[in-house]
């Protein structure tokens, strides 16, 4: 299986998700999607029938996840590789459980310019200081975006004559607005993945962070319906 | 690949750990052995290339280890399953990297009264308040093997006693000696595996913990030759 | 304030929790209790308001412990020394977001022989495989304890007879019982004291270590009244 | 004891680290600064001894920190409040062992337009593809001061230029430069200052973050000069 989401739409030539890596297990008698059954049947000294009735299997994991006993999907690893804006990666890189490599602005100016634009503008939430609401009126749609490009070429500008003068890249980096893409390898566990993902699709979660979520979901769905699904009956019973 | 090792030898019954579950990539191009190169690629914005020169690939990842460039070790999961006394299991569960999924004498008495015995009893160390020695006497050997088993017999008539009695099971454990084993599941990605083993194979380790440290060397070894050996590096430079 | 607390009561001549050390804060405007507030107003630029007003600054720590917003409650630390049996302290080194500092067997054996045995013995339950239920019957009470210190002693004579052939503690420890007392230092902030309090303290964990829990409750309380009360909230939203 | 430090001098605005909070001891015998050789002391079962004689105390700390043994460093706690561009606050979070709460630009517009202009503008190094080297040509500094300000300038307009038009904020800062301030507090524990101590005082780093873990060391120092100075051993036994 190889999956890759574009969490901004097919015509945003940067944003995307890919599923890099995964657990799998060295057994015939079950699969990665079963080890939270595995591991929970460990306290009772019968791991070994994991695999043996695959519904038995389901129902443990469902009462796991109901019940939030979320050691057992600790043993299970997901890698994706992410292209985002530098403002949800602030966002993301708060999730001190994942592992990180990304690139740097220091080392090269590869990304340097990869520049986000919404494809539809919000008004400020009124209720919510923190949140957005419906869509600019129309007829302004589009003189935002005349702007975001205008105020990025600025930027970009100035990064170039910085480069020119000589300036050192770790320097010149600082008119890098944070619209800017980066992309990073992140690698969690499932439980984890979970956390995130109940953090980061809820509603008071930024919209650009939220469709990563929301693709987060969509792969590890595939990847492990039973193991995956299980963790979000946690979010039932809140 | 399916991998157990026996760390006290054949002849003890119940010593073991197993290689259970491990990371694959989802990609033809490169292997999960090459992950580290893949991470660390990313910061050159030049991730795209693992895979393309093998030898390259090793290269930077020795690279890595000689310079103790842990990050792009995070990457790669790995799963055991491990038989061994309690005493070795609480500094085991020491690493806090790592995640577990025990057995419980609250819910079961299955491993009660499955006892180690040292195949060789050492002498107290007097240059080191805390380490052995050599052997004692070979004329000793028989006699504390045989107080061992006395010794532990008493306590699990003790045990036995107790449930009979009608106390409850995580009561009656107090009298479980930590020569007794347990069972768990321990998950951690590659650093912190070699995290383990560079604490645990070391010299001043216990002998009872040494042997599950080189276990997992040699399992380790097998599976990913390159990204392992690369993490060894770093211990040459210490 | 200095505060020990003797979970198993007064006759038990062992296990306590001592309050060691805590945050304060360098400022003379606000509280080391208030330091929730404090992370929390920084959201919103105004954490210079943090002390102008005590109620607004509790009205907010209710609010975030409330809807679990658990990051502002990072902030502070508090160290415990724990005294306490061997299979308490294995339930406690669960929480790996805690720092551990602990007695070892292989260094000396000053705790070698201090043995926990139970006011009460209880029955093992039976709608729940793990737990335990109400005494036994009172005229087996003291037969059970009889035979605890019975089984205790042959423990102790078995790791002595050990330690005068000359084997080493680190085998000799082997027989030590898991009733047998441990000590050590454990630091953790304010959020994880409280997961850990979450967790010990319910109806299904094991009356030895719910004690503990409460004494956590009960120092905390005094120490920090309402950030920890407001973390109290959390559980009430469950 | 109240510390706060410019670490890009007292001509710049912003940018600044101060001591907030501090682990103490709840005893008479001992200080904070001494919770090392305590927690050090536990494994031999003479933690009782610490303060006695202060000179074996700093001895054992000594002796800790030149071999590396790094737990008994984990017992207290230091939290700083933080004011520094954007750009080095992405390296900062990288640590995970620290505990962030941090300003937050969707609610709030406070901090945009507080914007880092170098005092001195350094060229791309040539050996190292991620460093700088020496400052460029005198004669080009008030350029590139001009040309950053212009820059800045530009990008800020067009931030306003956004909110004016109605868009929130959430959406319009994605024109707010790395080079922009944030303001944050962060918790760790002594070991892991020390962590973020040495990789980032060390040679490769960048200047902007360097000054800050030089700040942090000078405010240590004061604060702990005993138990802070022994972890500095182990950077000499490299």
């Amino acid at each position: 299986m190889s999956k890759i989401i574009r969490p901004y739409g097919d015509k945003d030539p940067h944003a995307s998700i890919e599923l890099i890596a995964s657990t799998v297990v060295h057994s015939e008698k079950f699969t990665a999607d079963q080890m939270p059954s595995l591991a929970a049947r460990v306290s009772h000294a019968d791991s070994g029938k994991t695999g043996d009735n695959p519904e038995d299997d389901l129902k443990l994991m469902n009462y796991l996840g109901k019940h939030k006993h979320m050691t057992p999907f600790e043993h299970q690893s997901v890698t994706f590789k992410i292209v985002t804006p530098l403002f949800v990666r602030s966002e993301w890189h708060r999730h001190r459980t994942q592992s990180f490599s990304e690139i740097s602005m220091r080392y090269t100016d590869d990304p340097v310019g990869k520049l986000f634009i919404p494809e539809v503008w919000r008004k400020q939430c009124t209720r919510n200081k923190q949140g957005s609401a419906e869509p600019i009126e129309s007829y302004h749609q589009e003189f935002a975006t005349n702007l975001a490009k205008k105020t990025y070429t600025a930027a970009m500008e100035g990064y170039e004559a910085m480069i020119k003068l000589g300036v050192c890249r770790e320097q010149a980096r600082i008119f890098v607005p944070v619209g800017n893409y980066t992309e990073f390898y992140a690698t969690a566990n499932l439980r984890n993945w979970y956390g995130f993902y109940a953090l980061r699709h809820a509603e008071d979660a930024q919209q650009e962070i939220r469709v990563y979520a929301e693709a987060i979901d969509e792969i590890l769905t595939e990847l492990w319906p039973e193991s995956w699904g299980s963790l979000k009956e946690s979010l039932k019973n809140q």
